[in-house]
């Protein structure tokens, strides 16, 4: 997309359980999918561990680097949450605990389970504004340009839709998807020249191996739906004329 | 892991297909786990688009910063296809075409179907060696510390298994999981003291909602056996001394 009205977004998973292949991520592909439905793209995404420096450096970069920047992971009560305190290094701010925060947590809890540990999801940097958790209220918060969410999906998911009007989208990013059973190899001289007559058009090949089978997923991804027709149906003479059989994938 | 011994791996993911959420990548998890039982860890995942100079600028960075890198995504037939000549572009070498690589490739068509797009997989940064694609031929490429290998999962595992002989790993980094039904800020207090008694071990802790009930599932990792094996019994005692009742995952 070469699309200059699209701003750019960056994505900071933190925790040790995404790299060390126990957890599998899903917060990625829902976000990127989100981003491209509200006009922003997602740029680079970078997975970190829970150690301070790692943190703070992936943060400083990313935040000057893009128009926009998320974090998922680490804001819970245990040692390993080091998210908000990390954040408050990056921009050089005192943390505090928000009293705002402070209240909703206080109100999830009976009295006699409120102790230090669940205050301290509180504790953000000095000025964050909070990101509203209907799932289970310990609030998530943005500083600046970066927003810092909740590693469960569920939660994520449910901090991302809440906070999603305060980003200033392009244009929506839609695409076709056309798949046939034809080698990447048999498509790709005409593939490349279809690429070169749609410039403001982004167009991927991804093989797959199905029912015993390689085919192929052309993906033409862009925001003028006019256009994206077009190729889709150039698209589909393309592979036609080389022997396939052109399925548009309805859900892409 | 303070473990000096264990060798450290960046990952990079390339592909738009990723960025935009239409592909659900599951080469991180895999890689993740492979690596830690080689003895080796996973410290950063970047996951970059198919744009040049995104891909050679992550590329620079993570291998004078890593011990290893390794690379999926990018390297069929077809025009977004860029990863070898970016390889190249890193490193500030020349691409050429690969004698050996082209005769894997012209073995693996009939020689009707064999044309320059399929030919073109054989172009890597001079100097490459190659690595082994017994799922689809066409080889990935290893050139100095960094491991370029397919996307597709089939073929990027394959790859890395006739490759891992090549990576100089430390001890085997082994690890215990042990859940139970407690909230996280219950046990966050208990948890941080027994992080601190095992400096030499990581315990992360990871909230779950099953059953529609929060539980956390506590992950104790590391390279001496043994003292996995006292933490991990340490945290029963600690999960049922706040009335919980815990349970040791198996496949951890």
């Amino acid at each position: 997309m070469s699309d200059k009205q699209t701003p750019s977004v960056c994505l900071i998973i933190i925790g040790n359980e995404i790299l060390s292949g126990r957890t599998q991520d899903t917060n990625l592909a829902y976000i990127g999918r989100r981003l491209n439905e509200l006009g922003l793209e997602l740029r680079e995404v970078r997975v970190v561990p829970d150690v301070e420096a790692d943190i703070v450096k992936a943060v400083n970069e990313c935040r000057t680097a893009y128009d926009y920047v998320f974090t998922t992971g680490g804001i819970g009560p245990t040692h390993d949450d080091i998210t908000a305190r990390c954040i408050a290094k990056a921009f050089g701010v005192p943390i505090e605990r928000n009293p705002h925060a402070v209240a909703l947590i206080s109100q999830s809890y009976k009295p006699e389970d409120l102790n230090e540990a669940r205050l301290s999801m509180a504790d953000m940097p000095k000025g964050a504004t909070l990101i509203e958790n209907p799932v289970s209220m310990a609030p998530g918060f943005q500083y600046q340009n970066v927003f810092v969410l909740a590693g469960i999906p569920s939660v994520m998911q449910a901090m991302f839709e809440s906070v999603k009007y305060k980003l200033t989208g392009g244009a929506p990013i839609s695409s076709r998807t056309v798949s046939a059973f034809l080698g990447e190899g048999v498509i790709a001289q005409g593939l490349g020249e279809l690429q070169e007559r749609y410039p403001d058009l982004e167009i991927g090949s991804y093989p797959f191996f199905r029912s015993r089978r390689f085919g192929i997923s052309l993906v033409v991804r862009g925001t003028d739906t006019d256009r994206l027709d077009q190729a889709a149906a150039e698209l589909k003479d393309l592979i036609r004329s080389l022997g396939g059989k052109p399925v548009e994938d309805t859900a892409t």
